[in-house]
């Protein structure tokens, strides 16, 4: 099963100014992302405003990062929907067009009420792209279903034969470093809190999916470098400053903070669609100076 | 602008034993309806699986209720979902095939993060049925967004030009007294929690929306009918065999229970889907006897 | 066992400007609610600081109220605490001075985790005042304890011998119709959201503990009265007025707004406590100009 | 200010088996943890049970454990309470019998509504005893009070003179790397989630309190002596069990579940105090298997 290794990067959605989807940038974003070095792209997910998106638009963009990626990298496609129907036909045509993986959600208006109805969901969908490897895509926070990690991978077997692993969106590093040693590692899970990376480095982490490295894989790749070479104390004032820059973004929506910094990169994805709301001008400048006041 | 009187039944969601969409019971349900009472139906919201249902699904139900009304009664078409844009195509569907409302509960996965903001959600989907009156379903149960829904009426003055009311599925009756004398009860509010219908009434809802109206409507508008008799014991007597009932359906999951209810009427809708699950043989053997202990 | 008609009205702490306790005010406040037609006083409660005082404090008070009120309305001491062992002493001194009933509010740090565990928390503070009726304080907004209330009542039989009902505050008005209705009316169900009064008179309160019925006992008498001569609209319209109010209210923090409110009355009760925090003059001054706006 | 390093143990509440006060397993269990080279005792904390006890037993307790520790090690005192009021006479009680320090959680019934407002709370409770180093127990699950720890740390200057650090309780590590390098590390910020010690360590941790380490001190003295030593591997294969260890008691009610480890230990502490129950014998037994399982 595929063991993923690295920083992949969870891509922002590109819209024109009127709010209709905008494919134009995703060459050149591509580009930039194999030059920093990243391992893949995860498109569609939480920062790629999936859940923003029809089911046809979601399509579309997967499309686009499919070809303009080129199999240099990986694209994992994020398929999680309110309606499992929907889900199934987002999975199929991932493997359709040639994407890498797929990874999805809880459902979020009807929530799963146990681990077993959480794992038969993900089965179902899972079932819809059985070549693809699958992770579930753990993200209690915005979905509001914290279940045990431990218990989803146990209860996972033989139901979910293509389960790669879990997208592990959450601050319990214990939990976390539970799963990555579950029946000896035979699951990749891929760390999903980019201002905790050093910690989930600390407990065993070797590949991890998250937004800002969109923007500054490099960064973090030096983190996982210097914590391999056990410069620990470099390690650590290097993602101290990650930190920082995290928590300048913390101040506004994060969504719209972190395209307003692409926006400064040179990256024009233009606005975020509602109920999501673009930084204004007097924002992002003020957002401009808070990160070059903590080193950027 | 609309003013709803009486109930509208919140209708089940109707599948084939292998999960795919079931329109036959449509107009054997809609006959019963009216002929129990109800003043319109309200489809693909919660209790009709709504969430549960690809975009495509959703219009062939609206389809089939709105042929199957044929105008006798009200259809109101929920067309809310985390997109706004899956939302508007949903919208100027129910337009297109000649509904009779639209209502929308708050985007729930990115979720509006002040009243503002969902005033301009609510706006663009509205504007997709600019000729429907639209009701927002406020159910901040399921939706996690429970904003203050007398600003929402004041900030969507101007700016929702069709709002005709709110479906209001809250348990804090007195905001709910405060929205129904809003600028001289200007709005539709249409009161969302069957088992407190008597408390609604008692300080002045005129209207309801409802799940447990497609099974037991004429014990209600017996209740309405009573309560403007001024028989406030016997209301209250049938009022409090109402709530039992209810809370014999919420010791299991509320949705499937009532379903099997129907089953038991004679209206065979069907399996729900993951992460929904229907009750097993036994618990619908249990709920039944249940019910029937508090006189049903 | 006991059955109380009519309001309790859950009093406001009253303190020194250097936040010392302060008794002075207690015997004209207790004439004011006499004449206002209280059937008693809930005191150290939430609205009664209770939490914020310590241990001799309490008695203190209780024993002022106790003293003032000499027989003529009942005196209901709560006795709520994080320390059952605390809650021991309030209830066993409460039966030594005289009180009328005692009250508490479940554990809040360390917080009972199942309806018996509940049961068994109460019956052990009830019984270092087994002469008194005890009623359980049902407040999950507070608290976070939000257990089935037929649950309790049906596992307390015999575990809680001097059980006489509960001071329900909460919006879940149809599980309050049941508590109510529960062995035929067995035990006394207060209702503790004065905002909905009206809402639980419909469906058969008898009586009510409530902070606004410490200045406005004798509105909400005659909401009471309307609704037993069957006066539906003016009820209505009276219960609008006092939701009114209490949108108000709730645009501060409710307890400081309240003080403020017996200043304009001429009841100086000085400063919360903290956390709790006056109004500002300004604060003061604007709510004196939007109470007026609705009427008062 | 104090800058304690290496681990503070938080021991647990020892009762005779009426529910009673029991001092006498103090020292020994005093003994114990020195020889297990812990740098202090927290008490009266969480896991202490010092919501569950009332304030002269507080009182008793910290005398009992300053006497059995003899300036040896720290003796941290907790003195959270609702009552502000109690907490200051908790606090001046510490200092008076040589405590080193105290430590207070936010009040936790009214809950403190802004960071300033928590400030303004914790300087009135450190104001009882200026002489002491002051730690605010950070810990958001249990109190509902989950506040930016470095506006805190801001806002605390010149409000908090006495101000040590935080007892940190949070998995928000990215939170804690921020705190503890606030102002070049001015602050003593000590982490309290034992089960989460090694990722705490990669950003830079030098001190924690736990429960565990009433038992376990050594094991994850070793993990702080294989970080340091740059044995990453050994290290995070120790702390995998560590967290298997913690896994197995969150089957059960964590406390309680920990006493039953010491008993099996041979520290008789007694039971719990309600709402917490005891494990039953089939519980501890069932325990005691797991954690063998997991090699204790």
């Amino acid at each position: 099963m595929m063991k993923i290794e690295g920083l992949i990067a969870a891509t922002f959605g590109a819209f024109h100014e009127d709010g209709s989807l905008n494919l134009s940038p995703i060459p050149d974003l591509v580009e930039k992302l194999i030059k920093d070095g990243v391992a893949g792209v995860f498109i569609c997910g939480t920062n790629g405003e999936g859940p923003n998106l029809t089911v046809e638009e979601r399509m579309t963009v997967a499309e686009a990062y499919v070809k303009a990626v080129n199999k240099r990298v990986l694209v994992l496609v994020h398929v999680g929907h309110p309606s499992i129907a929907e889900s199934k036909k987002l999975a199929a045509h991932a493997a359709s067009i040639g994407a890498d993986a797929i990874s999805a959600v809880a459902a979020f208006y009807f929530k799963p009420g146990s681990v077993q109805n959480l794992v038969n969901c993900m089965a179902e969908i899972a079932s819809a792209a059985p070549s693809l490897p699958f992770y579930y895509y753990h993200v209690p926070a915005l979905t509001g279903v914290g279940m045990d990690m431990i218990d989803f991978l146990r209860l996972s077997e033989g139901v979910i034969p293509n389960l790669a692993g879990i997208k592990y969106t959450a601050v319990t590093i214990f939990e976390y470093q539970a799963c990555l040693n579950y029946k000896n590692g035979r699951y990749n899970i891929l760390y999903g809190y980019d201002e905790m990376l050093l910690s989930a480095l600390a407990v065993g982490a070797g590949g991890a999916i998250g937004s800002t490295y969109t923007f500054a894989a490099p960064l973090y790749l030096k983190v996982m470098a210097l914590f391999r070479e056990g410069k620990q104390e470099a390690a650590q004032q290097l993602q101290l400053k990650l930190v920082e820059m995290v928590r300048c973004l913390l101040k506004y929506s994060p969504i719209p903070a972190q395209k307003a910094i692409m926006e400064m990169l040179g990256y024009t994805l233009g606005p975020c669609r509602l109920p999501l709301v673009s930084l204004t001008k007097q924002e992002a400048a003020a957002l401009k100076v808070s990160l070059q006041e903590v080193g950027f």
